[in-house]
């Protein structure tokens, strides 16, 4: 192929060759946090692996494949593999991790100890039992990442409308996808160099293996020929898209490779189900196949590692090829791989020459791209890496054991604490923590029971959900198309939710609405001596709301209404309802959570101040600051400070045993206030209030404010008995998954239930 | 009944007092615009008359019956009736108005040609028969208002808490309404007199009548002897509910009334199906029976008259009742009744005396209830009646008759006004002027093909529909329960609607989001070149958007960008597609409508000057201000000032024959654009293209904008010669069912339909 340097160089080209899509793929060994490969069966939350999505097994039953959706950026395809990791992680028994190393664990002395996937489908398990006679089930047991590559279509539209080469796209594409395949297999050395990360074996991967092992570190034994390669005598021709397939369909006819997928390329070529249709419909993507899991990230890899391959796969089209034949440049880029996979962590690449020129030839790439001050400082970072082999992770690794831990230890110190980091905010996703609780929530249990997911709008909490082809649209974790149009509108209307379900028979505050200021002051007489609230019509986080329990003076009356109005154009006075408030989480006609929200607050033992037992119930992992947590920091301000002064405490009062004071007038979860599950406690007579009030709006899914005197009353829907405050439409969820109190309610999945019918959670 | 004054007189019962329930029933005749009985059939279009809420046949097939719903006020039941009526007079034949008055236009000699109405039921038109037979058909030809009453069942309770008198609330209740309908029966002379108003008979009234004919004016035919009344023989007791019941059930019995509806008291006792059940269950509201329709009035009342009959009740309540036997009093109050209605309508009535005690008292009353000024104005207008006969409405109707005019001919004058008026702005429904035109054309559809309507907040255009028992509720014309909750959100989402359109396959803007000046800056190179749109994320009515058709550069680019992120946090730049841009709405999987919208302009003549030729585009009844037209003026303002000069002329230019100016860049509707409907022109193809995009989205309603370069070019959805937009949840529908050019389509109907697939629309 031609150089195409100088199109790309022009400046309309540099953001469109920067685009891309990656999507990865990452094994890992499940293992018991001492790090024993883990002896139980793939955990059975995950469903049928007959079609999941994210979550597979590679060959062995402890194999667990992770794979992304194809994303457009480096930060992107991390995100979603931290999340679909982290989904992992709290789905396994929790006494079980991930080894985060590519060579395996020790392994068992028995091969039969070593169990193949137990995949329903016989050719899928007979395809895994040829691989185990053919190498070993030791050899199988190595994991890796997959990187699958594409440049932006347009991109390539756009350089082939420049070049004279190719007539028709299908055969540029392709011939541009062969020129970087070619190039990477040459050049493939400097990924060993740079990443490689599997410098020893444990024990029990050499056993019985007829090559010997290496007796020093080396910079990664999975790229080297101790790795996970085919016979020496398989050779692929990349010379054109004819050879490559040609040569892989010889090798599956003469017996050397059972099937095409057994081909262990560092470099494959994508874009059908099998190689004949690449040369039919062209290639679209390739995949990448010599990444060494890094034990340092906690997902295997790093956006920094994902931008430096990403950078040089640019590279790869950018450069011309060297002249030589091409299947010769491809053997020659195979042994120069295995002498420098091979070389020790700590000295420097016998390749260094070479390596300065690649460098040079990418920093002179990214000046002509005018690409941002992040590539730059790429190159420099591998540049530090050749001057520095200890800097290199096989490197690190090397180091650590020289300093007197075993790879082994440092493998299980490292799974560990990405263990526990899973564990500590089990609330969150990771990758998505910026989105809300609820949403992050939802993907969690999404991705477990292999829905896929999009994310269509961040800010947004706009998700795409796949199961089985069914997509369903969710935003805000709990509005779906399962409710109705019209039915959140009729929920955010105060007054058409009281005449809704006062038409059905329900109690709701009685009352009236005032549109002008003289009308309202009019009515005082209808409200005099009656329990009152005023508050503006369309209630914003409760400002110009005013309550009167004991009814209001004329005077009081008339500077409620003022304060409402001054909120909005019309007001509503009603009635009242004393009693304690509980929301009613209502999902497809069953109450599914109930809660208790208590004002912030704080309990004595009679040795620590009311600052000191802030500061202690703040420590709880459940709180944190700007929604980030189901529950908030209590804060010690001027109002808290002013509550206390009223109970005749200060922050500084140290409290008699179990005496409660409280930091704040309103129950808030979001000023501090704790929330309480009582969806066990609270008679069926209530629940079915609430049930029948949402069928009547028509709603799937709502959260109902029911206020109770005295929960332990039997009462009927015509009784006076409660009252109805109001019905939201997009209910917070994650208060009750993790509540302060009681037993956390797993809403999230019954959403999940109401889309998906069919998914099964209990198991 | 013991005296209430002194419990009503509290300030906490004030409001309660004035707190009713009012419902109407108005009957009035069908005539030609000449006044002729007519001798069509009840309009087809209504529908089957078995359960039509509001629209009815009283005795014959001319005699339309107008039912409003209960409503709370005076306003409010106006407000009903005048949207039922103005329904009534535009699905009538359009040479057909309602005549306005209670006595009968002139009827036909043959009384085979009074055709009872043509009702379903046999039992139905038996009994009309039967009532023909006893009283002759010309007398049922009559028309007047039923007004049901009731009052605040708080108000009662608490009256009822504080009374020694009743043990049980339903006697006292009964109790309450009976005293009510004594003092009405005894005083109803007064209604007649203040609001009698059927003076003369028209030509056939009297023809065949025993009794003769008043040989000089009087204030009410229809409410003395002469009108529809029972026979003399006919007496019903009111002095307790069981002798009024018995004494109902004795008058069916003997055969001196065929069914206990032919008790034509001016005051009925309600609350059940039949007398039987208020014995059972208590009187709930009373139906008052004596008011004649008002030919003053475009709806047969007035507000005013409807406020003086509640203030007139409200008095029967709070005076106390004469002394005498209960039945001397009803015949006492018969005859006074008679003697009033046969008065001369300009005289002075010799019941003066009682008159001014009966309004001093109601000044007293209303003076210790603390009422409103428009209480006390309402007795002072009762008072000036008295004084000045010729105010009364029989007094001005004779008044003008003196003058030298008919009264048929003053009948037919005013009955053609009301005509006139209910078809001059005919995208309005009277009564609800300042709702939305979409929500006023849809509540006509509704009200005309029997669809109950409630207003359940008036601001937010939120309606309760019943049809045959199924509620739907729709909020600004076409939010309803056949869209899902999430479908708006994601149209409101220009990037997830984007996404979602893409992956279905369909062409939208190519364009990217930032969330960062930075990273929006970088992308330059992308867009150079290319025709451009920079834009906010969430458009607000079109602030911060920039358009470079033919490309942007750096600077102007830069520019655009700022002012994007002044409006918004993230930002859209797109491509820009070039064409015309047309609304295609979609319901129900059908293109219902096309609309192509023009910038404000003027077409020369020849003669005038653009300001002229504005005035006279102007004169268009279908245009307004504030949206309550289906389309705007045009103005003459700077913008439109400064558009003329850019094009060479100046509002006082004369323009040639056939030039057209623009006054506008934007081509909305709401600068003085032209709607033009392009339903018929636009290929399938294109129409297919909407369908299925709006199907993608999963919506049942939507306004699907789409730009198309040439419409007369065939396009499939996989084609680039259309650009998808935007889709909106919440498409204005009056600009399709009234346009400026091209065929109305009435997107109302097509959403009734979607609801209510069982209503036939083309009858």
């Amino acid at each position: 192929m031609k150089s195409l340097q100088n199109i790309i160089s022009k400046i309309s080209y540099h953001s469109l060759f920067k685009e891309v899509k990656i999507g990865l793929e990452k094994e890992s060994q499940r293992v018991t946090l001492d790090g024993t490969l883990a002896t139980t069966d793939h955990p059975k939350i995950f469903g049928c692996r007959n079609f999941h999505p994210s979550i597979q097994t590679d060959f062995s039953e402890t194999q667990v494949e992770i794979i992304t959706a194809v994303a457009n950026s480096g930060k992107e395809v991390l995100e979603e593999l931290a999340a679909i990791h982290e989904v992992v992680l709290r789905s396994m028994p929790e006494d079980e991790m991930l080894w985060p190393m590519s060579m395996p664990p020790k392994l068992p002395e028995d091969d039969r100890d070593i169990k193949i996937a137990k995949l329903a489908n016989p050719k899928d398990v007979a395809y895994r039992e040829q691989l185990a006679a053919t190498y070993g089930k030791r050899k199988q047991m190595v994991s890796g990442i997959h990187y699958n590559f594409e440049f932006s279509v347009e991109f390539l539209e756009k350089l082939f409308a420049e070049q004279d080469e190719y007539e028709l796209f299908k055969e540029f594409k392709t011939a541009a996808y062969l020129k970087v395949a070619r190039n990477y297999l040459r050049y493939r050395w400097m990924v060993t160099y740079l990443i490689g990360a599997a410098p020893l074996p444990e024990e029990g991967y050499f056993t019985g293996c007829k090559k010997g092992m290496p007796n020093v570190p080396v910079r990664s034994i999975r790229n080297s020929h101790y790795g996970y390669t085919n016979d020496e005598s398989v050779f692929v021709s990349y010379r054109s898209i004819e050879d490559y397939v040609t040569s892989i369909e010889e090798l599956v006819n003469s017996g050397k490779i059972s099937e095409e997928k057994e081909f262990y390329s560092a470099v494959r070529l994508r874009g059908g189900k099998n190689a004949a249709d690449l040369a039919a419909k062209g290639v679209n993507y390739i995949e990448v196949r010599n990444i060494d899991n890094n034990p340092y990230a906690p997902y295997g890899i790093t956006e920094e590692q994902i931008d430096v391959l990403h950078l040089f796969l640019m590279y790869m089209l950018w450069m011309d090829e060297p002249a030589e034949d091409a299947d010769d440049m491809l053997k020659m880029g195979e042994k120069l791989n295995d002498l420098v996979a091979l070389e020790h962590p700590l000295t420097q690449t016998s390749l260094a020459v070479e390596g300065e020129q690649l460098l040079s030839g990418m920093a002179e790439m990214v000046n002509q791209i005018g690409a941002p001050d992040k590539l730059v400082s790429l190159v420099a970072c591998c540049q530090t890496l050749f001057d520095s082999p200890e800097k290199t992770l096989a490197g690190r690794i090397i180091t650590e054991v020289n300093e007197g831990i075993s790879q082994h230890d440092l493998a299980v110190s490292l799974g560990k604490s990405y263990h526990e980091q899973a564990y500590t905010r089990p609330y969150q996703l990771a990758g998505f923590t910026d989105m809300e609780l609820s949403t992050q929530l939802l993907m969690f249990d999404a991705i477990q029971k292999g829905v896929a997911v999009e994310v269509l709008d961040r800010q947004d909490q706009f998700l795409k959900l796949t199961y089985r082809g069914q997509v369903e649209y969710v935003k805000k974790a709990n509005m779906t198309s399962r409710d109705s149009y019209v039915v959140p509108l009729m929920m955010e209307n105060k007054t058409v939710t009281k005449k809704v379900l006062a038409q059905a028979g329900f109690n709701v505050p009685q009352g009236k609405e005032f549109d002008s200021k003289k009308e309202a002051l009019a009515n005082y007489g209808y409200f005099m001596g009656k329990g009152i609230v005023v508050k503006p019509k369309s209630t914003n986080y409760g400002l110009g709301i005013s309550i009167f329990k004991e009814g209001a003076s004329q005077a009081a009356y008339e500077e409620a209404i003022r304060i409402a109005f001054s909120e909005d154009s019309a007001i509503l006075v009603e009635e009242f309802v004393s009693g304690t408030e509980y929301r009613f989480f209502v999902i497809d006609g069953k109450v599914r959570a109930i809660m208790l929200r208590v004002p912030a607050n704080v309990c004595g033992d009679g040795e620590h101040s009311v600052a000191e037992l802030v500061a202690k119930k703040n420590q709880d992992p459940l709180r944190g600051t700007n929604h980030r947590a189901p529950l908030q920091l209590i804060e010690l301000g001027d109002i808290e400070k002013l509550m206390l002064q009223e109970q005749g405490v200060s922050a500084e009062t140290i409290l008699e045993k179990d005496q409660i004071v409280y930091l704040r007038e309103n129950s808030n979860v979001s000023t501090g206030g704790d929330s309480i599950d009582m969806t066990d406690e609270m008679p069926e007579c209530y629940k079915e209030i609430a049930i029948q009030a949402v069928e009547a709006m028509g709603a799937k899914i709502s959260g109902i404010d029911l206020i109770i005197p005295d929960y332990k009353k039997v009462a009927t829907s015509g009784s006076q008995d409660y009252g109805i405050i109001e019905a939201n439409f997009n209910p917070a969820m994650h208060m009750h998954v993790y509540p302060f109190a009681g037993k956390g309610r797993r809403l999230t999945q019954d959403v999940l239930k109401l889309l998906y019918p069919e998914i099964l959670f209990n198991n």
